[in-house]
């Protein structure tokens, strides 16, 4: 357990005129500056920014992201935080403290898509940064400091996996493997990263923080459309990936009877409808199929080959494998019944992840207290704080995406959201950061 | 009603040492040559023959279709026969007669697929010059003469529509449109007939024939595996090509809830299956998907998108019908059930054809008098015959086609199935050619 300090009595950079000017609250509780909040965000958006659009792109360990990096590099050591960055280019900022008391951790990651907007990552770091700059000007009193970072190549876009920083963060990836990866673009990610200045000295794992807690926009449509500002997230899917292939016959459309075909696009227009179908049969199930390509893929022709991907996702580990038996079992029977043979390729599988409940709890009643309207929901979509979670009390909250829209320039989320979610992460870090 | 002649009373030119011998045939029969029949499809073969397989790619009006085309008008001439060549590079090949009585005209097509095998169309146009030698080295009396010829570009894979120059020939395309196609090479038609000199004076709409009969391969599995040999044909399949698109929502396959989505490719699979469903529910009727493209085709993402192809046949024309009417129905019935929006391009359509009866039942008669087991069917593949019927009597013979393989260097079909549906062809049109 750590000794209590007074924040305020730290040293304390000038970063300038927007610096220490919180909003004001009713009943005199901490605010964070919005004007300063989104006026970061502006900012890092401007870096890789899509010509004529909202969006950016900064694929990992570009010269894009090296300038994002910079840039929220140089607000973290404005801020006085002792920046560390590891063998894999994670960087984590800490508010000096007197021992080596384990922080409150937030943060996400500052790499996107090719095609990205200017919340998703960005959001919980500029917001980390912002909360603990409150914190500091208020000079309140904590049990241990605030800590905020950002993870590399969280999206995967170009080095797969994705959340690969915070994998290797947590330990479940071996430094020296991370650094072999190669690039959808050939680039070798040590390579790259000594390239754009950002291979650290620090180890890997890191240090196990107090709690990690995550701010993150939805990605999904659900907060928008039951109007809460607030996702108390309670987890994160798990996911299952497969390729299915299918190989029947390639014969002539017109000249080949119906009964001596072996169709491997009806076979696969069959297993599409079957993984919808199940979706609504099995609570919270999940199921997609996204891509399809067949071969020779011609008007008059019976198809030789079909490839699909079937996507299954469930926040309960035993319906997404209940999900998982089913389909496979029903590839069997499409087998059996068209004479095709199919074969299935795992592409990716993940379970289910569980946040701390003392913190799912913590971020809905912090919601409530701020007058905001919230909801227990599990993400759809994989985040650092999945990885994290396997190592330290984590949890997560987030704010609306409008109309669901992410990884696309038109992502975006009310300014009003923007500020809530960045108040229930201060009010939260906070928390943890006083706690005994 | 033309006069009878002994057509052996005619001027021959020496063809060489295969000229005039046929096989001997039980009861005193006409009987094609079998060496000279299946040397003449070989030669043919070798020109444009694709390295290491049987096949070949004579692209219709390519330098080596002219060679082709040589090569034929060669055999042509040598036969003494009176070559015509028409604008759209149709040849049709007559005996000589002292008057303009219209010929029993029998025919295909040498133009290739780039993928072509050496039996689809040229069987029937050497079958035919075969046919004709026979009738002459035998000196057989008709009651007006026979021909031979090929139509331009039945494939139509170099220059759409396919069967253009019967179509040209039957008057339902004016010469000047087809002349002005432009191929998928860039090339104009009417360039490229002059380019390989096939351009000819003769008039279209060509001149109406007694009767056409054309011998074709199948193209399909059925006579093999019914273990016949001669296909009577009674007609050819209506065809009704449909695009379909179906625009939905991208989504993020993770953080969309199943009640939210709009997915185009849950739409197209339920259309695949119903297509192929309906075909089996309808007398005759084939149904198949052979192409679909989604966009943007991403394992993790609700397509936006998918564009599917629907090809329905049938030999019944108010079957054929009710079948479109059905996929309409099911696709207004999707869009309100799935929320997404569909809409349909007509790619093709045609009616089915119905040959003349007493020309199927003449190819009947002559497969059981020459000991073959026949088989009545409709086509499912276009043929030129099929615009010949709108102008006169016409018919078709097939042959097994081994596997039901075609446009495929792998076609394939037995020498004695190639000998015995020439000679079905030879009696066929001797009957033809002295009826009253």
């Amino acid at each position: 357990m750590s000794e209590l300090h007074s924040v305020g009595s730290l040293p304390r950079r000038d970063a300038g005129p927007r610096s220490g000017v919180g909003d004001t609250a009713e009943g005199g509780t901490l605010r964070v500056s919005s004007h300063r909040l989104l006026d970061r965000i502006d900012s890092l958006a401007s870096v890789g920014a899509i010509d004529g659009t909202r969006g950016c792109s900064r694929l990992a360990l570009t010269d894009e992201d090296r300038r994002g990096r910079d840039l929220v590099v140089r607000w973290m050591r404005e801020l006085g935080l002792a920046v560390r960055v590891d063998g894999v280019g994670n960087v984590i900022a800490t508010m000096p403290w007197p021992d080596q008391s384990p922080p409150v951790l937030t943060g996400s990651h500052i790499d996107t898509v090719a095609t990205g907007g200017r919340y998703d990552g960005c959001l919980g770091v500029v917001a980390g940064l912002e909360v603990i700059e409150t914190v500091i000007a208020a000079g309140t009193t904590l049990a241990r400091p605030l800590a905020v970072g950002f993870f590399t190549g969280e999206e995967g876009a170009r080095f797969a996996p994705d959340m690969l920083g915070s994998l290797v963060y947590c330990g479940d990836m071996a430094l020296d493997d991370a650094l072999a990866i190669t690039g959808i673009d050939g680039a070798i990610l040590g390579d790259e990263l000594d390239r754009i200045g950002y291979r650290g000295p620090a180890p890997t794992p890191g240090p196990v923080p107090h709690a990690f807690v995550e701010l993150h926009i939805e990605q999904g449509p659900v907060l928008e459309r039951e109007n809460r500002v607030i996702g108390a997230v309670t987890g994160v899917q798990g996911i299952s990936w497969t390729e299915v292939t299918v190989e029947g016959e390639s014969n002539h459309a017109g000249t080949t009877p119906m009964r001596m075909r072996r169709d491997p696009m009806v076979v696969a227009a069959r297993l599409v409808a079957f993984v919808h179908d199940l979706a609504h049969e099995l609570p919270g199930q999940v199921g997609t199929s996204g891509r399809i390509e067949v071969h020779p893929n011609l008007i008059n022709v019976v198809p030789a080959r079909a490839v699909l991907t079937v996507d299954l996702r469930n926040a309960d580990g035993d319906i997404l494998r209940q999900a998982e038996e089913l389909v496979e079992a029903h590839v069997g029977h499409l087998s059996n019944e068209f004479g095709v043979r199919i074969s299935t390729r795992p592409l990716a599988r993940f379970d289910p992840v569980e946040f701390d409940p003392a913190i799912i709890e913590l971020v809905e009643r912090i919601a409530t207290r701020n007058g905001l309207r919230s909801l227990r929901m599990a993400s759809g979509a994989g985040h650092d704080a999945q990885m994290m979670a396997r190592v330290v009390k984590s949890g997560m909250i987030f704010v609306p995406s409008h109309r669901g829209l992410s990884h696309n320039p038109h992502e975006h989320t009310e300014a009003e959201h923007v500020v809530a979610g960045a108040n229930v992460l201060l009010d939260v870090m906070v928390a943890l950061g006083t706690e005994a």
